[in-house]
């Protein structure tokens, strides 16, 4: 039977796969290279974060992955331009998926006794990490590193979780704040236009 | 005494380190640049591969790996112009390279006794990431995911070696059969001109 | 109380911490990405070396390198015209940096029973991966690659440390003598300009 959380796993993995394809399809990659491109956006961030924790990397352990990214793949060979008109709909989906990533990435390293500050890293690595790879993929800066709020939003939710933390909260708690964290910073700062200042340096 | 496959190992990080060498030479890169993205090109997934397995990556066990890009940074400092009469060698050399290196990464991912969905990955992983990460050090988009068969072509040589593997053949049939199939379907598909479809998506 | 090494490690990952956050804010990052670069310029080369080694990444077991990427920032952000007057300060500070991380990397190595053309290849990683990060995060061709010798210096003196310990000098003065080297190769090569031979090659 499949938990919420997995039905959130599922849902997040696939709106990650799709930013992933969708990008490669902009630069014409082939079938082959948009479903790459779509499977490490979706579990780059989760692998990069294993393989610092030195366990094995969650989609060595489970197929779905790959399954997800291959619907993903389908979706948008399918009804590639009625994306279009969804992009608010995917928009919450890759929210949900940042948001539920991040809590993932906090707890796994707590679980594996880090201090907090490792974990809200490895919360912010799960989260946007995925993204810059699709990003060096496709040969562009990094999008986060440059517009709106992003990985800055898995830092707070990251925060918040400690906070809850340190209160002694249950567990479910300290992820729902966490995740509702995530996903408020995130949506509310795209809807307000909340951008960080840009750097003006010396060169 | 060295045995066949040593000898094929050569010949295929031969061919790889060449073909990174060439790409850093095309982009002016000095001889070390030239040296850093050939060895990369030669050993970059091998070494992908087994971080994700968790084992010591296998140019840190032998220094035949370095000796082997030094011997083909020196072949396109000897011979640079050479080399494009000889492209159809090369070629040959880098097919042959792409099948062996494919089966050693699934047979050492089903030695560890990881699922076959996985090895098929690693196997893929084994032959083509090296490739990506010379595209990534020389700022172009990674040609495997853009145009002709190739790591398509370990995908194809992984299934077969499982086919072979399901009827309880012997290993070294698999291997045989495994790398064919990688040989055969990258050779036949340049030859023929088979490429996959690209992708037209919504942005 | 700080040890002198101590002292350096700070100086050097403020230096490649700088140039980081420097030429991400030349590309117009926001603060965050900003940071992000800085930090993985600081202590990129480190976690790869780490990675292969399969031991937990230094940043991961002191927060000190955060406060130092984040003092980095807040240096560019207040004073950042004035860091084009003190440009020779910082390549001194980076060329110490170098020389540092270089001994650091070769020492882990050895300590782990790796041979030594291993821990001098690993000595390079730790100095000079993190340039090459920085510079695909920015989506430039990797500088380390066209210009100037810089990994060349890292190698240089990991051969003065191994012939050191060949000698059977007592580790500080292999320490000294290969960090010495490293120092010394980079600052004059780029005093009298002596670069490495450029490739040209087939294509």
């Amino acid at each position: 039977m499949l938990t919420f959380v997995q039905v959130l796993d599922f849902v997040g993995t696939f709106a990650f796969a799709i930013s992933g394809v969708r990008l490669a399809s902009a630069k014409r990659f082939d079938w082959f290279g948009a479903y790459v491109v779509g499977f490490a956006t979706a579990i780059g961030g989760g692998t990069i974060r294993d393989l610092l924790l030195d366990v094995t990397p969650a989609w060595m352990t489970n197929p779905i992955y790959l399954v997800c990214t291959a619907l993903a793949l389908l979706w948008v060979i399918c009804f590639g331009r009625l994306l279009i008109k969804l992009n608010s709909t995917f928009f919450i989906f890759d929210a949900i998926g940042l948001a539920l990533f991040t809590v993932v990435g906090v707890e796994k390293s707590v679980a594996l006794g880090y201090p907090f500050w490792v974990a809200i890293i490895m919360g912010s690595i799960t989260g946007a990490a995925g993204g810059v790879i699709r990003d060096v993929f496709i040969n562009e800066i990094p999008l986060i590193f440059r517009k709106e709020i992003y990985a800055v939003a898995c830092v707070a939710g990251g925060l918040a979780y400690w906070l809850c933390h340190s209160l002694a909260l249950a567990p479910y708690l300290c992820q729902l704040v966490g995740g509702t964290t995530v996903f408020l910073t995130r949506t509310l700062s795209v809807k307000f236009r909340i951008c960080l200042p840009t750097l003006k340096g010396g060169d």
